[in-house]
């Protein structure tokens, strides 16, 4: 068949509207109609370049939703008419990553997925010419219909908006995971975020349902208070208007009069920048401190600290996906949407048709979005 | 009264043993005559002049056992005549850190500590001129006679050698907490440790006292694999003699056929080099590997890796005393000792009088010994 996609035609150049070639669904394998997507900085982080692992010509997008369209052979969890959402971390339940119960990140097929191919070595996607074109992150959510493996494609209910839910295939998850998978905050924690961008405000509203005292927001643009304050935020603090570092400043402020050591019992960088997972190490309480990185840093940039940051108690971790089991995990997500427990509509902030996707890039790149959305 | 001690008048120099004066315990204070003392690495870090913090003169020494000869007023856990072990991590059972039930890092008396001072501010110890001599973490065992604060004495049975159990004062507490503590480690793991010291091999013996099942243990000097294995030890790395980069032989020995991906499921860096801890990190299992940093690095290095190590589930922590509270562990430690769980006599290569103590030193640096022991 054919369908309409955003090619990413080469690195640090505009993605191209056109007609591509889809091959059906093969062995394992689904088709589904996507009906929106999410535009997210990971697409941003490839289409530039600066991701080494980058391929094209490639279909981005890893942020969607919509409806079985076609089920391959050999598949029994799905049938045509589901509402799905596609996983870039898939959850196939058998291999030693899944059966560990020890994190999220099945490995049934990294080494395709990481070659931007489908788990049998090749693509569906192609030019007209023929050319084949690359699937990004398994997923390739900026076309119109997409072929993914069952193992990497949650079944949601039927009542929920794609134009919202599709923001649960990353940065929903993402955040909100991060706090209850990933560092497990409990009720009346003292937690720090940097960066509130479409990550960092799901870390305060994950903050938020898990019940911490203190959710303290960290960015450098003033308009982010309002917007942190929206999703739970109780402090917020702009590096570049305290006296001295950032790092003091939040053991200041989370001192009380029986804890004079001070420091977040949390902390999470939304920013991918390294010498703020530093600081976002740093800040938090000796002893306890547990710090999370969710962003991705510029290849080859390296972390770094004394070890004596570790000896004297900080734990220093990371998550992808927010540690969810996509299958498991993001259907209840939805659920919480639907029920009020989390927000996603005010982060949407921009929607527009596949035709003005690279617009919906231009306003991430100023920083006028939180969130844009392509609609189908 | 007066006392013989190990005086370190100065950074680089051998410790002096002279007469010194000591005054008797002030309020909420504890007497006690050392028995035995161990020499650990950390005395030798700072009489070398490189711990920044270092103070002089000091009385160093913090591994001993000892009897408790004399309490001042307040204190009334102990009495004279009990057996005792010096505490560097005291346990107050009072301070923030203690409450938490989260951290072994007592700060009750944490400033005056590490300004070489009893919780009063000023020292007991002092020249036969008067010149003030420093505590040394909290503790001063290389003299026969120390004053310590109750909160910093762990009392234990009277059947137990002293010139053993001085050892759980920190090499063998470090380094079974380490495991049991810190890490948690659980039966069937694998397990690597880099550095077979007198902090390595006790990381061993927890690691088998756990119920791992393969314990990997990493030196650059072949004469430690007889005495790994002695310990529970199942593969021995020299790093020096295998083809690649260990980080990758490591991978590749906890591969299992149904495990592809391979790595540690915990790691353990005893021997303070930051090359090393990132090694640590970096071979440790994809999605759950736990890497813990014992040893005391250099002053002002750094340890660094990519955040992708965390991204992709592995966590970074550190130890102090193996996560032991003292006063409530030691005496746990000193039983299993008593009962054959765990072996010490081993380990303590050499002992000698006090007035040979710079030969326990000479002895570390050429790498002859697992542990010397001074004998009062």
């Amino acid at each position: 068949m054919r369908t309409r996609a955003a090619v990413a035609v080469a690195a640090g150049q505009p993605l191209e509207i056109m007609e591509v070639n889809l091959e059906g669904p093969k062995w394992g394998e689904v088709l589904v109609e996507i009906k929106a997507t999410g535009i997210c900085h990971t697409d941003e982080f490839t289409l530039s370049g600066a991701d080494p692992e980058g391929l094209f010509p490639a279909i981005l997008g890893h942020e969607g939703a919509g409806v079985v369209l076609e089920v391959g052979p050999g598949v029994t969890s799905l049938k045509p008419g589901d509402h799905v959402i596609p996983l870039y971390t898939p959850e196939c339940r058998q291999c030693p990553s899944c059966l560990s119960q020890k994190t999220n990140l099945c490995t049934a097929i990294r080494a395709t997925q990481g070659q931007g191919l489908m788990p049998d070595g090749t693509t569906r996607f192609s030019m007209l010419d023929g050319t084949p074109i690359h699937h990004y992150m398994g997923c390739s959510t900026f076309a119109n219909h997409t072929v993914l493996p069952e193992i990497a494609l949650a079944k949601v209910r039927e009542d929920a908006p794609f134009d919202k839910i599709c923001y649960i295939g990353c940065g929903v998850t993402t955040g909100i995971g991060a706090v209850i998978n990933t560092a497990k905050v409990e009720i009346g924690a003292k937690a720090v975020v940097f960066g509130l961008g479409g990550i960092g405000l799901n870390v305060l509203q994950g903050l938020k349902l898990a019940g911490a005292d203190m959710i303290i927001g960290v960015d450098i643009n003033n308009d982010r208070k309002a917007w942190g304050e929206r999703f739970g935020m109780t402090h917020f603090v702009n590096p570049k208007e305290i006296d001295g570092s950032v790092v003091q400043h939040i053991v200041n402020l989370t001192k009380t009069p029986f804890d004079q050591i001070g420091g977040a019992d949390y902390s999470f960088d939304c920013t991918g920048n390294v010498k703020v997972m530093r600081d976002a190490l740093e800040c938090t309480h000796r002893g306890w401190g547990v710090s999370v990185v969710i962003g991705v840093a510029p290849a080859g940039a390296e972390i770094a600290t004394r070890p004596f940051q570790l000896v004297t108690g900080r734990v220093w971790k990371g998550t992808a996906f927010g540690g969810a089991r996509g299958r498991t995990d993001v259907p209840k997500i939805v659920d919480w949407y639907m029920d009020g427990k989390i927000q996603i509509d005010p982060m949407i902030t921009h929607t527009m048709g596949l035709e003005d996707i690279n617009k919906g890039f231009d306003l991430m790149h100023k920083g006028e979005s939180i969130r844009s959305v392509v609609l189908y």
